[in-house]
C-alpha cells in the first residue's frame, strides 16, 4: 500500500437498513439488514459517473481515505485498503467519479455478518448465519444503488474475489454497467485454490474454541486457527521470488552463513517470524464465521456452472466493456485464468482491454503500486470519463445520497 | 504405486543398536539407540554391491517387499513405499544389488525416536528428542554399513529429503559412495517450502493436545493439528493441473452443473473429501514429534550455508557420479532447483547425468510409475551394475551382515 498520506482526508462510513429480506442462492432469505458504505467524490448531475468498488476476503467498505478520531482527526495509518488506486489525480479520479465500497452482507466489518444478532430468533446468527454467494453480494449492492438512485454505473471494479463480483456484475444486471474492471481474478477457483480454502476452514473448524460456530457466548474466539488460515492464505497472495527476495533463507538473531538454534518450536528462520506475526494480527480483528462464509463464496463462484462449464455461454449475458488484468507472477489466480475470461468474452465479440503486468509481487500485485499497472488502471478510467457528456458533469449533492429504500 | 504382488515376498526388518553415542550437529547426542533397518537382494563377495536408499518423511525403512503377518503369510498391501522401483527385475534390480534401506532416527516407525525413552531421565523424549540434520541421519547411517562391513556403496538413492541425504553422503563420505542418485530434491528449502513446514508445525504446536509435545503422558494426540498438517503438504505434494484432472470442482453427492448443497462446514467437493481423508489417515499413524524434527531437518538442511551461499564450493567435496532427476509439474522442488545441483556438480567437472522427466503430477512424481522415469533409472543401475567386477559377482551369505558394532 501506499505511505503517502491519503489526499481525500477523513471520510465517513454511513449505512443503510433493508427491511425488505433479500433471497440468496441457498433458498435462505436475510431479513432486517444494514449495509455500511462509504463514497469518494462527488456524484454528477445524470448519476452517470458512479463507479462501485467490490472488496475482497480481507477487506470492506473501506477503500480510501482515512479514518477520523471522535475529534474528527485523522487517524494515522487508517487508509482506505485501495487508497492508492482511489483519491484526487488518483488512476481513479475522485475529481471525476463518485466512488462507492459497500461491505458485503457475512462480513465482519459493519453490515449485518454472523455477530449480529439473527431478528428470527434474537440470538447472535454465529455458524447459523445463511450462506452467502458473489451472486447474492451483487444483489445487496445493486440495492444500496437503488436507495442512492443510481441506475446505471460507469464502472465496476474489482480484484480477486472483487473481480468476481464485478463480473458476476456484468451477468446478473448486464444494463447496469458501462464497464467491467476485473483484477487479478478468475472464472471460478482451481482444485487446488478449493483445498487451500479447505484447510484453512479445518483449522478453524477443529480448534476446540470454536465451538461450531457459536464461540461468542463462550467468550472466546478460535485463534489458533485463524491464524493458522491466515498464514496459509499468506503463502498463496505471495509469489515464490518475492518471498526469498524479502526473506530468503534468513535467520532471525543469526548473520548469514551462522548455525541455526536448532528448535523444533522457536522462530528461526525470517519467514516464520513474519507469517505468525500476520497470523496474530489477523486473529485480532476478523471473525472466524466470516472467514468460512467468504471462502465458501470463492468456492461456490463459477457463472459457467449452469451453462455445462461452457464459460462463453455464460458471458453471453454481458454487454460491458472490459479491462482484465492479470500479474505474471500470480500463482493464484494466473493470467491463464485472465485468459480463460477474455477469450469467453471475446467469442461473444465484446469489447475487451487485457494487461498482463510482468510484476515479481504474486497475487497481491493489485494492491501494490506497481507504474505499468496504475498506468492501465488510469489510462482505462481516463477513457471512461471522457465517455461522460460533458453537460452531465455538474455534480449534485452527494447527501442527497443517504435516502433509505 | 504399483499395485501388482511385490515380487521381493515378505521381508523382515531388522535392527542394530549403538551404544556409542552419536553426536549431533545441534551439539547434543543421541546415546543408546536403536536403528532399525530391511535389505533386499544379496551382498557380493567384496561387498561392492550395496545401495543404500534413503527415505523422505512419511516413509521407513521398509522401502521394497511385503510385511507378513505373525504366520510369516504376506500383509495384503503392505508394499515398502518404492517396491515399483527396487526388486528382481525391476529398475533397481535386487538380482544384482543388495538393497539397504534405514529408518532415520527421530521417525516413527520403529528407530530410536520421540516416543521411545530418552535413557538419560526414563521418561518418554516426546518434544525433548534431540534437533536432528540430514547430516546427521547420514552419519546414523554410515554406522549400520560399518556394522554391516561395507566400506564403500554402489549408489545412494533417495527422493525428496531422501535425494537430500543422498547428496550429503557425496560431501560427508565422499569416498564411500560411487553413485549419486538424487531425485525430486533441491540444494536448501526456498523461503515458501519453509513457509508451508512452518504452518503445518504452528497447526500441530498449537493444537491443545500437543501439550507441549508431551501428550503421551496424557493419552492423547493432536490429531487436529496433525490433520492440516498432512492436508497442506499433500497440496505441495500434488501439481495444480493433476489436482484439477482427478478432482476438478466435482461436488459430492451432486451431479456436475447441480447447484451445490450451500454448507460452510460440510463436505461440498471432492477435492475436500480426498483431503479429509489423507489428514485422518495420517493423523492414526505419524508421530506429531516426528513431524517436526523431519520438517526441520527439511529447513536446515542446506550444504552451500557454510561456503557463503557458494553451491559450487560446497560441492567440490564431492567425487562420485550423479544422476539426477526432476518433474516438470514438480512446483515443491521445481526443475530449476535441481538445475542449481547440476550446475554446481558440473562447475567441479564432475560426471552427471540429469533427467527431466514432463510428468504431469508435481512433486509425487518420484513415487510414481512414469516409464520414461523407470527407463532412465533402469539404464543408470544398468550401468552401475556393468561397472561390478564379474569375478565378484558371487554372493556372500547375508546373514553376515548381522553383526552389532
Amino acid at each position: 500500500m501506499t505511505t503517502q498520506q491519503s489526499s481525500l482526508g477523513v471520510v465517513t462510513p454511513q449505512s443503510v437498513h433493508f427491511e425488505t429480506p433479500l433471497p440468496l442462492r441457498s433458498g435462505a432469505s436475510l431479513r432486517d439488514y444494514t449495509l455500511v458504505f462509504e463514497t469518494y467524490g462527488t456524484l454528477n448531475a445524470d448519476r452517470s459517473n458512479a463507479v462501485l468498488v467490490c472488496h475482497a476476503l480481507n477487506a470492506s467498505h473501506h477503500v480510501a481515505g482515512l479514518h477520523g478520531d471522535l475529534t474528527g482527526q485523522p487517524i494515522p495509518r487508517s487508509e482506505g485498503w485501495w487508497d492508492n488506486m482511489i483519491g484526487p489525480g488518483k488512476p481513479l479520479d475522485t475529481d471525476k467519479f463518485f466512488v462507492i465500497g459497500i461491505n458485503n452482507p457475512g462480513s465482519c466489518f459493519g453490515s449485518t455478518g454472523p455477530m449480529h444478532v439473527n431478528p428470527d430468533t434474537g440470538r447472535i446468527y454465529g455458524a447459523s448465519f445463511p450462506v452467502v454467494t458473489v451472486e447474492d453480494w451483487v444483489d445487496a449492492q445493486a440495492r444500496v444503488l437503488d436507495a442512492m438512485g443510481i441506475e446505471q454505473l460507469a464502472a465496476v471494479l474489482g480484484g480477486s474475489l472483487g473481480g468476481m463480483q464485478a463480473l458476476s456484475w456484468a451477468l446478473q444486471h448486464p444494463h447496469r454497467l458501462r464497464h467491467c474492471v476485473a483484477v487479478a481474478t478468475a472464472p471460478n477457483l482451481s482444485a487446488q485454490n478449493i483445498a487451500f480454502n479447505e484447510v484453512a476452514r479445518r483449522a478453524i473448524v477443529t480448534d476446540p474454541d470454536f465451538h461450531g460456530g457459536h464461540f461468542y457466548a463462550h467468550g472466546v474466539v478460535p485463534r489458533r486457527g485463524l491464524r493458522v488460515a491466515r498464514m496459509i492464505g499468506h503463502i498463496t497472495y505471495l509469489s515464490d521470488d518475492v518471498m526469498d527476495t524479502k526473506f530468503g533463507r534468513e535467520l532471525v538473531g543469526r548473520e548469514l552463513g551462522e548455525a541455526p538454534h536448532y528448535s523444533t518450536q522457536e522462530i528461526e528462520f525470517q519467514i516464520e517470524s513474519y507469517l505468525r506475526y500476520q497470523g496474530d494480527k489477523f486473529s485480532d480483528y476478523f471473525d472466524a464465521n466470516t472467514y468460512l462464509l467468504i471462502t465458501r463464496a470463492l468456492d461456490y463462484f463459477d457463472p459457467a456452472r449452469t451453462f455445462g462449464g461452457n464459460l462463453t455461454a455464460a458471458m453471453a449475458q454481458a454487454v460491458a466493456k472490459f479491462l482484465v488484468i492479470s500479474f505474471t507472477t500470480d500463482w493464484r489466480f494466473s493470467p491463464a485464468r485472465s485468459h480463460e475470461i477474455v477469450k469467453a468474452l471475446l467469442d461473444n465479440g465484446l469489447d475487451v482491454a487485457y494487461a498482463e503486468i510482468d510484476a515479481p509481487h504474486g497475487h497481491d500485485a493489485f494492491l501494490l503500486d506497481d507504474p505499468r499497472y496504475m498506468g492501465v488502471m488510469r489510462a482505462y478510467f481516463d477513457r471512461i470519463a471522457a465517455e461522460l457528456p460533458a453537460s452531465t458533469r455538474t455534480v449534485i449533492d452527494a447527501t442527497a445520497t443517504e435516502a433509505t429504500p
